[in-house]
């Protein structure tokens, strides 16, 4: 393991993502609020040790992908933990361990909170919450390879390690480009809705917050009641944003590129779109008879399941109080997650899509024994280590998701809590059913509990390998 | 498809099926109840139809993997059908859905019952009942090629189809002497179950019952209170015999054989009984404080961990009642269940082994890319092949499991009733938690989820692919 390269990455994550604290900053004294100070000091002091940090080269540049793995594991530990400090410091979080917990939630996009009245915040600790969202769901590294690219192999292992879904392609041959593409597509997108929610009658800080919060499928809320408050027109432009997001990236670069036959191709964002529709459908016919307005419970159904599906956790309603099928559409939800390459969590539906497939080739194999059937998507075969590293990541997620739910029941809270508080922190959604429903929250944890969410929804944000082979002692010899 | 060679097995199956009825008539006639002759006439007339069936010999005898399957399928449908006929006539079942419910959870040793009141039934149901689970434990066609083997290549797919486990091994040279084996070591554990519990105090019939229903690891009881009425003593007795069932019964041959070394090697074994003891005491922590003595509570504990991790289904409390981590517990003991090549069900725990050891390769390649280490049992090296097709397996158990605890959902139940209840049945072990839990039964639900409850029992004991199979139409076209 090559130490010092991994020191000089973790120094260039810290520089800019002490840089951002200066926008919460500038959003306190814009407000008058005492809290800008404390933005701007762990700000600058976090730049300044990055600095220092990285300010020399390490001689040994050899990056492989072990090295690639360590670094974003401990750089999304590095990311939570100092982002966590304004908020403790400014006493507003008064329990670090709290304070990580909840920024955690916000890098990892998973929304999840232990605030009991998110009202009562400063506006420059909800902007750093929801912004935070925004870092987390194009990713901190796509965003420092965007701006300063390292060297060939060092790029091309941190970008394989932290981008969501079973295959990592590039757009265009340098990393950098890429990189460059996606933030801009991830901006562009930004910007249109946050523009369309003002016109539509949100505040310029509420329009914000919630446009980011969006755009990372993160679903920190500005207000106690989440969406549920705005009218009819927003909750549908912020179903079709999540929407937008859920899908895989690639699609607006081919749109951009004018590539309309390879975009259609795409498998996964069929399945995804059909996925909606059935499910909205369903559970549509199933809730409407407790609505004063069928166009009523199509918006919130609606809106749930684009929440739920992307792995947002914003809501518009508490469907803890729905009939147990349309809970169990939402839990399968919860499960497949949105598309690879998206800012959407979950197991990914290129993932699921790859195991049905797997599934039907076996089936296969017992009727005519001796045929050889590969598996195939969009038109090209897909390499059998890939179905089979596909079958284990569901397996080795099911242990990490089985083996959370066990410790968690050494707390207080029942069964339902229990299964969906773990999978909604490790699929990083935000809400669960019961204690911690969409009306909940996850203050009634113990702190041991939340240290096991902590790892959760890291584990779930990087898909599993960054932060468990961080605990896998050969990872850590010398070569 | 050789359909003529399925028909002519299935012939064989209704006379051997058909011929077990004649036991319950015996019990009747003993006990002075008018259903003997129910059972009589109905086992007589399936003993002619199955030899009218299977009269004349198929002149094409080809029979492949898909035949095996095919006929292993029908076979048990057939068994569960015919079965249920005496309880529907005599009326003691008025409704045939319930009957054939009742019965494809005997023969499939699951256990469950849509009966509310179990001591209403006469004695002849209640052995033919307890019976069932004897018969399903070890399967039938095993029975059958023990008294009438057929010719080689028929055997050894039948047998390869209904055993459970990754990899069907023969204990010896010829299925016959195989089948042969495993009937006897049967056998004798009954009878040695019966006669020590005739010395604990139970009553002959009583004894007869349990054995069988222990034997099977089904769970059938005879009371409405299961074993809990009974003595500590019987408990304990009940308790090991249901550990010596979910043993995967190589290590009695071997240990017939003298073959120690063997026998202390198999790592399924070690696994099974380490989990068995580390449950029984984190359990008996969890629940001593509700308990008058610490003596009660590990009876307790150890019952029902035995009773579950074997998914016999047995139980002597209500463990509805006790705190989340320890029914947590028991859901993971649900999910593994017992050895393969044992009367247990459930996922088994030489598959659970395999994909924790392809996990544990996935992680090494990660760290060492350019290495080639091979997943190992027991000394030897598992089949790549076979690696995949386990982590299929899990794959496609969590499908049918996903989607039938969708269909159950649109039932009147809440969540933990759909999750468990489909776990109940899927793996065989009987109770689940809330309505179908211990003190619970599964009459509440309607006909729709009775069915996919029959189709997941048999789904379950075969290891889903010979009642999967049945539906998929590639199967049903000629050569």
């Amino acid at each position: 393991m090559n130490i010092a390269i991994i020191i000089y990455t973790l120094g260039r994550v810290l520089t800019i993502s002490s840089a951002f604290m200066l926008l919460p900053a500038a959003i306190g004294i814009y407000y008058h609020e005492k809290v800008w100070l404390v933005y701007l000091v762990v700000g600058l002091v976090g730049v300044l040790a990055g600095l220092i940090i990285s300010i020399k080269k390490p001689k040994n540049m050899n990056f492989f992908a072990k090295e690639g793995f360590a670094s974003v594991g401990l750089a999304w530990l590095l990311l939570s933990s100092v982002g966590a400090l304004p908020l403790f410091i400014s006493r507003e979080i008064p329990n670090y361990i709290d304070a990580v917990f909840e920024m955690t939630s916000g890098f990892t996009t998973t929304g999840a909170t232990i605030l009991t009245d998110v009202e009562a915040m400063s506006h420059a600790a909800l902007f750093w919450r929801s912004f935070s969202h925004w870092i987390g769901g194009m990713g901190i590294f796509v965003f420092l390879l965007a701006v300063m690219p390292m060297v060939g192999g060092v790029n091309m292992h941190l970008l394989r390690a932290e981008s969501p879904g079973p295959v990592v392609g590039k757009l265009v041959p340098k990393m950098k480009d890429s990189s460059q593409i996606l933030y801009l597509i991830y901006i562009v997108l930004t910007l249109l809705q946050i523009i369309t929610l003002c016109i539509m009658g949100m505040k310029p800080f509420e329009a914000i917050c919630t446009a980011c919060a969006t755009a990372g499928t993160g679903g920190f809320g500005i207000y106690n009641s989440s969406i549920a408050d705005f009218s009819a027109l927003i909750k549908w432009n912020v179903t079709i944003f999540m929407i937008l997001y859920g899908i895989n990236f690639n699609v607006y670069f081919l749109l951009l590129a004018r590539k309309f036959k390879s975009m259609f191709k795409m498998e996964e964002v069929r399945a995804y779109l059909l996925t909606i529709i059935i499910s909205v459908i369903i559970i549509t016919l199933n809730i409407f008879r407790t609505y004063d307005s069928f166009g009523k419970a199509l918006t919130d159904a609606a809106f749930q399941v684009a929440s739920i599906i992307t792995t947002t956790g914003f809501a518009t309603c508490d469907f803890n109080l729905w009939p147990a099928l349309s809970k169990t559409i939402l839990i399968f939800l919860m499960i497949s997650g949105a598309c690879a390459g998206s800012t959407g969590g979950g197991l990914k539906f290129s993932r699921v899509l790859i195991v049905f497939k797997a599934i039907r080739q076996e089936i296969h194999q017992f009727i005519h024994p001796r045929s050889v059937k590969a598996v195939g998507m969009d038109d090209r075969t897909v390499d059998k280590n890939v179905v089979k590293s596909v079958c284990v990541y569901f397996i080795l997620f099911a242990v990490i998701y089985f083996g959370s739910v066990l410790l968690i029941s050494i707390d207080k809270y029942d069964l339902v809590t229990n299964f969906t508080a773990v999978l909604a922190t490790m699929n990083n959604i935000g809400p669960g059913l019961e204690v911690v429903g969409p009306t909940g929250n996850f203050a009634g944890f113990n702190y041991f509990s939340k240290i096991i969410f902590i790892f959760d929804m890291l584990a779930g944000r990087l898909e599993l390998y960054p932060i468990l082979l961080l605990f896998v002692p050969p990872m850590w010899k010398k070569h």
